[in-house]
């Protein structure tokens, strides 16, 4: 059976196992406290072109993502988000149980526009009673969205300039990330995220790491009693090591950056195939998940040979389903579905 | 340099990483959906004799503690625990985070008793304004304790039924459980505990594992939406399998019990060596934390060559050293620190 | 300046001053065990016709909201509600605050239907990923709305028919609940309420007391610790008995349903004048609020004169305003309003 | 029947119900947005001595000490107290509710003492694992405390210049503050206390308002967002003009310090009178509360003809005892208590 259900099958990239088994019985204070997380750390504030900055490696999204929020947000805060963002829809009320409204502002493409929080920023401060509400505190992107989209560094920027107008600090959440970097016409690197952004995170768990995301803070100490919140949030991992490996494996030689570019070099092709077919596309997407509209009963049938995610129908006789590229994607996988579409 | 500072300085047991390399390239579905997952469940089952019990991976043990205390509790509760407790000092505030004190009573070898739960209950009630106070929800035991001390069977049992009594469910944090079960003269075995608690957690950290925590809950269904609040909590790992694969070796052909046994073994000979030399024990303990009292520049000399917890002064010139062995420990290195001591 | 501006203007109603007034020198014991508390209860349950259920009196009602729905839903459970719902807009977060999401549906004249909870709940259950999503725990109303408009008994009927099949608790806030019960041609009685309702609160600070809410629990215990759920809010006043004299007047003498029926009547008389005029209305209210369009020179004139909430932007000529009556409303003042628009 | 048992036995000082009586009519803006409140503010402000400061009105002590530490403290951070604190014990877990964890130390005559914090910060920091600790984020100190006891100004400074090293905001919970300012040999004034403090309140409910506590923060604005936090919280009242008569009243001609002294004059009176007879005091209290030892068979008689707090045992024969005068005390009530014993 066919599997492009998402990009979170496998394991982990070879390389990491390997070094997980080469450094396996070495001893290692815990906690982050070890050579291999510096060494991470380093290299990526080094590709972010970055070196004022703080990483810390978390375990997984959500729980970066409410650790992050936490540690931001006053209590009378809540978060800016769309509506189809990650923590306003499937983290399980993670945010709220944190004590934060999700503020949620209709997506555009799955993202938030300049435009967008300008005018809700306005709309909120015209409003007489906007100190009987939860305070605008922070504002959250997913970089690429989880429809696949990508901001353009003219629109990060844009954004970033209404939140300086506004005092409020940046996140960007970027579960895929590796995927945004590596899209084809994309102008926004690591560098311009850590420009923009007061707190991002490079996801590991999507992006051929086992699990783990680095949570980069821009200006160190930005974050009062950061580890502690971590730690709180039950998010920090005693062998801390096992995140440091996996993410120096991950920026050196350009790993990271090679295996995101395998993922959309086949979301590419899949993308140019079917659109040679005639298949219709619900997003156009420049990342590693493409969402396409199949007729039902051709749904039905490919079901049976591969699987796909079902994201929604479209019509009473088409449905929108999602087909994921990852590092791990084999090219024969990926021939073999185009053969049966 | 030797070191005995924890029981989680080095990875995983080599079994473990073989089958992750051995599965790696396996796509399966995420969150703990997979076979592997399935099977340590089962396995785990068998192993408690619970067969109505319920069996839910997390990734550490702070995080374990918060979420089965937050599904637990009614916001209007909190839990009684030691005052040396882990939930009590070292987890940065993680359960009055999630909204509920730690009603801490004071330990006797680290640990509760019946009697001084029950005393606890009667001042509670018997204070006219106990409804201003926070109300006792459950009680939390680790086994082994903090100072490596543990229940006996009848121990147990009287505190199960002082928590019968007074309906408060019992959770047992096993974050070292296995150098419990393993120890000399327990008698205190899996199924024992599964009889007792209403939650309890078999740790992998500390016993094996590169990471993770089997949480027990021995009637399945007990904790309400128990899968969401995980989630909630961030302790929802992405590729679930991940845990499920190593608690699946770790209960294959008793490994997690013959590791632990090994741990036992090298702290006994620890324990017999310097007894025999006379030096003093601050805690009886049979497992696989010692604590021993060390004159402070014996202490000095000896930290030159090896690494050890320094826990708290004894005197002005003695110093409480707590000495960890584990799976991971080799002889020689035990032998080569007996012969510095 | 005439003021219609809303329905906490003014002080308390004066049988209710000199009720505090006679007593103010008594000594009674605090946080509600006095004998005027045991008496308003009594009398409110006698009204409700629900022998079996429990009072409590809070201050205010953003805190009974949040009080009530702290002590009801699980941690993994958000309440579902209107877009519109107080809880959703001008609570400042504190449903979040608790840790509990707030789980909008699309209102309907400001209000709930039983096929909307349904049609969420389907969908809810449909979704895959539902268990990664906050957990439906409770239904809150409120009667009337924030747009003045009532329920029908067989509207609340349906809906506690629609919370039954999902095991959904029904919480109504009846912040205003006096001038529905006293509306004209409503059929919905405090006994229906109480029949159909977990909990549901009558308010006070808007009907004639000078703070104060009276929450009531259908059946008796429904809620654990509740009275230290109250005081763990800050919702436990100290010299109770203010509150408790407060209801005890209001619900002495029919007190409650007479000066709700005289804000109605006003508010009928006014509704009546306008529309001769040839006035719209925004909303077809039954209650004390009632909601004009008014052409925006003819507004910016009024402004002058007399005091009134300026509601929304109608078009870009006309904007919607409300005028509120209430208890203290002077019939006078209304005709002098009358006469200027 | 005689009646010695607390401070809040009765309704408000005869001026308050009389000005709330002659203002009842009158309409005003919600929320603290009335003349009432702004005059109130500004006569508290003149009497600290703080002009830059800034006043809020809230409705009960719980809910101050609740709404002022969720408004200061970061997530991972908790607050010093006394052991027997009122944070620390009948609070119904409230600062646990909102997040924190409250850092007991134990009491001297119901105090800190800047050598305890400081000795406790010492430690705090010099353990090796501090950062997995909840951080110490802020002082309470209540004054009187709850044993009556009182802080001397040289005591109050040298807390504030361990809290300012400590960069630990300092905060007063002034629920019988009167009782403390009019002691007879006290020389902590208000002014003492506005320039020793971030922020602290003078109680209203316990000395001779209805409820109502005065909040008054140091550095207008030093707390982000503090109406909104306070809404948050529930604890905003929405005829805010309650709180600001009352207080406006109590700070008209000397009312608060008048109603303080004679609570003072009677304590002193019971003091003498009863040292007089040999009668022991548990605690030197120079306040309105007194806590005297009464052999058991005497209390029995005593409690048939007076109501008072039975404190703690003292010893088999004897119990601990508390008498508490107020603004409300009649002296020929106080008279017939001493021909009582």
């Amino acid at each position: 059976m066919l599997n492009f259900e998402c990009d979170y099958l496998e394991g982990a990239h070879p390389r990491i196992l390997e070094k997980l088994m080469e450094t396996n019985m070495e001893k290692t204070s815990g906690y982050g406290q070890d050579p291999y997380t510096e060494s991470a750390a380093q290299k990526i504030l080094a590709a972010c072109e970055c070196p004022a900055g703080e990483v810390r490696f978390l375990v997984g999204g959500t729980q970066a993502n409410a650790t992050v929020i936490n540690s931001i947000l006053h209590t009378s805060e809540g978060v800016i988000a769309a509506d189809t963002g990650h923590i306003s829809t499937h983290e399980a009320g993670a945010i709220e149980a944190g004590g934060h409204k999700v503020l949620t502002i209709p997506q555009v493409d799955g993202k938030l526009t300049a435009a967008g929080i300008t005018a809700y920023m306005q709309a909120f401060l015209a409003d007489a009673s906007h100190t009987h509400m939860p305070q605008p505190g922070m504002v959250y992107v997913s970089h690429p969205t989880e429809y696949g989209t990508l901001y353009s560094k003219a629109e990060l920027e844009a954004i970033h300039d209404v939140c300086h107008e506004y005092d409020l600090p940046l996140f960007l959440d970027g579960a895929r990330l590796g995927y945004g970097l590596a899209a084809v016409d994309t102008d926004v690197t690591l560098p311009v995220i850590a420009k923009n952004c007061d707190v991002f995170y490079i996801g590991g768990t999507k992006v051929g790491a086992m699990f783990g995301e680095a949570v980069v803070v821009t200006k160190a100490n930005r974050i009062k009693h950061f580890f502690t919140t971590i730690k709180q949030n039950g998010a920090l991992l005693a062998k801390g090591r096992m995140l440091g490996i996996q993410f120096d494996v991950l920026f050196t030689n350009d790993l990271y950056m090679d295996i995101s570019a395998h993922a959309i070099r086949l979301a590419e092709k899949l993308k140019a195939n079917l659109r040679e077919k005639g298949y219709q596309f619900f997003f156009e997407s420049p990342t590693n998940q493409q969402f396409v509209i199949l007729e039902n009963s051709a749904m039905q049938a490919l079901s049976e040979k591969a699987k796909f995610s079902v994201w929604e129908p479209f019509d009473d006789t088409h449905t929108v389903v999602r087909f994921a590229t990852s590092w791990a994607t084999e090219e024969q996988d990926l021939d073999d579905l185009l053969a049966l579409l």
